[in-house]
């Protein structure tokens, strides 16, 4: 078995309108999923806003979910950040800390060459002495990180598996070809929509966005797609669809994280303000996204 | 007169084999660039590696330029970050240790909307209280500034001028025809090949990288340009294409910091690595360094 | 049943020297295609370099696809051009010399906008008054068509179906939610690797260049995807990944027709000419190509 | 002297509702530009709609041009395509009718490398045997032609210049430096607001859409800037961008195209119908264009 597979959803940060952490929200979201049979939490992703979120809130996000989560299911947090120096900070605190695994994506302000890229990688895990994913986050890191590359980078010690979201599946599927049957590195689809293809051609799990509003929904899936179980799958992927339009209530790039803030916030979770400078949504838009929950409440009372 | 106006050098940041600030070679480097007259100095900008740094180096960074500079001439602290909080805070440091203003790019991981733009070079005006340089570097930052938008943020308070690297002469003609007479706004070309087309136009100054290595080059071409002496502008501009040779030693896209940096150790005047992960150049890509620089001894000649 | 499903390979057109139509060669090719049960013929799509050939070829490849084909499966000609009415020329032509139907992307000079799209695929359906697949192929035409702009183009008279080329299976799903079970709209994956993941989510076929050197392969494949035998599925996915290394043997953009060419031309089958300006393989990438051919004879031995 | 200098306007191309070319709207077109100065015309460009024109149009457009212009200046006709064999058929007509040169961008469906696009113009210039200028136009090829690479091409028999329509200037000035004084290779720059900054370096001429509408307009800065008479230089400036504000009446990729069709229409001049299946302006649209000529009435009074 390997040691990370299943439904690991990026979790987001819930801050109050100070923009410090709502730690009393962040408990009842993490609850939530672990109760509804998440297999893991990654927090600090693209979603959790982590690169954005500045040192100390990533620092206390690291003590609190450890805290609340209590070896329940592993954690991995995310270091990605756009200095080497700072992610091995993180990543020594986060290991210190007690967390399963740390999640880098490549340096964000500069693209490096993939010769650049293996050092990167190679040193960040000397550095932090821990399981490392890989994360292939193109549209935010200017680094496409090819399955040529990968296979390179997997031989690393400490390299652990990929967490894949560049939408590429052409790639994903080369991915598993090489990588597929390798001991103890776990291969993660990120965008949610593809999990179906993704399990049904032999990934190890998802990295599903969407399972912070609706976490039994993507758990269905896996176990779905895992049991080949297609008339399941034909089911559940328009299910997903539909909670995706939550995405689309705003058109800037941080849509995917609003639309997912506003929506836990008016499941009673959690507070709902983005990271700085970004704002909460306007009436407007949050009447849209209740209307959105609305149309989805029988998917919804899948959760408990 | 503007506050800032002439050639303001992004000035490398030296570092030793560890890693850490070579500060003996670092003032030597901006004790030469004073000598010959430039008439400010841009710390962790692009060329400077500063979002690459970590905190740490920055806050040495700040404190050990104004150390050196002693108020001789200008001191632009980058500010450029992927989180904001983190940006705020150094703001504030470079605020506290004297620095005259700052400069920020927008936030290098995820993309902004217009709006959120705007957001955020006010938030961060407001919470640094000093002049604020709006960084325009869509290659790094995905964000591009277009004049309309730097038009309006140039309303903001404390917002005191414009640093545009993207290229595009096109915009960069209409951003002057929009602001080039404002009262204490300054608008800087950062492609150091573009400076007489911009001088000519009216622009207030130039962010050349290459003035690392022969600061007299383009504190004779700033002046030249200024006096629409175009026999000289014309002799001038082909020794600066000639020094950019410095740039295409190797291909990955630290090229232009890689190559300054060594052509700078080479003469004698401080230590040569990048910012971890990345490596300095070999023997074989230093013996063109070293072969480049005795073609352009002439144009050295030039410096103190 | 709808009127296009099925393998319908996008086929080569075979060049002999002088940049003339191998109709011999060609003639092989299509009865190989036939003999080993693909569904449909798809002339003139950028594996068969349709827009590059100029109008002469264009018109002698429709009439000889005809007189070949006899009827025995569905002729679709490409119409592709950067010009409009050229465009409608060539359907006109492929219409009163008998194909089934047209298959057209946007025009390649000047991207459209969205509005603009509407009118280019109505007014040629107009024109052309015969069923016209859309073709979304963003790399070469710039143009992206999203599943709502597709969703709008197929409420348009003779509108019959869509082939989508763009890799992206997120908006491949979203397609085949909204339009799956259009009556006579027919969903074809473009990508050929992608074809399991399109035909078990309930794509009605794909478009697969690969099939021009390994017919059997591709129909193998589709009926086992069809029937949901997974084992099938898996087993022959790997093969094509092996087959699309031919891809790879040279760089340039047109790796992949120039790859499939000099292998059906090593497999005796046709010349291997692309069109002009371009060259042919030289010795060493053709020693590569046979490499490559000896390697997969186990799978070649599939075709009769 | 160069064999082409000065202002060489690509001239729109005035098509009525049936979409027929507007005979008697294009004589006058070119008649006032001719008696405004300019030094040339460049028919089936970008800004001409010339790829999308269809062969007919394109052949008669050839033919009346040379019967109106009778060589009072000389005619450059854009060859571009997406095939080479329609290319070549255009340059020979174009010579056999009498035309100067021809302008070829590479072809437009699928980017080449770059050795292929050594091959493509050589091909062309030889078929053709008549002066060709290289057009780089990136944003519609999606091949950019490097400095080093169109240095490599001004080798080749009947190479006779290059129109960058890039809008990178720091390649421009690389190009002039490498080619600046070669006999006969006239150096042209697209975007028309560049004019001054490319004349005042060197260039040889500028391709000017605006000239349509304001043909002394661009003379005037032509001669302001090889007299280096910056005054003037700079008071003309602003008038080039008061202009360009037709460009953004519509914000489709053809906006220019159409935004001076428009404004040459409401001028009396000709027809404005754009390539089928674009569409005229709107009423709102034409009520904006005619406000904005009305801003611009004392600078459409210096021509004649």
């Amino acid at each position: 078995m390997k040691r990370f597979q299943g439904i690991i959803p990026p979790v987001l940060t819930p801050l109050n309108e100070k923009r410090q952490l709502d730690i009393c929200g962040f408990e009842k979201l993490l609850e939530r999923m672990i109760a509804n049979g998440i297999h893991g939490v990654f927090i600090m992703g693209t979603i959790g806003e982590g690169p954005m979120l500045g040192s100390k809130i990533q620092r206390q996000l690291i003590d609190e979910t450890l805290r609340i989560v209590r070896g329940r299911v592993p954690v991995l947090a995310g270091v990605s950040d756009a200095a080497f120096s700072n992610s091995v900070e993180l990543a020594k605190y986060a290991k210190h800390a007690g967390a399963d695994g740390i999640v880098a994506a490549s340096p964000s302000y500069m693209k490096l060459a993939d010769c650049e890229l293996i050092d990167f990688f190679r040193e960040l895990a000397v550095e932090a002495q821990m399981p490392l994913l890989i994360y292939n986050m193109p549209s935010m890191t200017k680094n496409y990180l090819s399955p040529q590359l990968v296979e390179k980078l997997s031989e690393l010690p400490w390299i652990s598996g990929c967490k894949d979201s560049s939408g590429n599946m052409s790639d994903f599927h080369d991915l598993l070809l090489r990588l597929g049957n390798k001991d103890d590195f776990s291969i993660f689809i990120g965008p949610e929509e593809l999990i179906s293809d993704a399990i049904l051609a032999g990934a190890d799990g998802a990295v599903t966005g969407g399972a912070n509003v609706n976490p039994a929904l993507f758990v269905n899936m896996f176990h779905a797609a895992c049991n080949k179980d297609m008339a399941a799958v034909n089911e559940l992927l328009p299910k997903i669809y539909h909670l995706r339009r939550l995405y689309s209530v705003v058109s800037t790039p941080n849509a995917i994280a609003r639309g997912l803030k506003c929506a836990v916030k008016e499941l009673g979770i959690c507070e709902d303000f983005p990271v700085a400078p970004c704002r909460t949504f306007d009436d407007r838009q949050r009447a849209e996204v209740i209307r959105l929950l609305k149309e989805m409440s029988a998917e919804l009372a899948m959760c408990r």
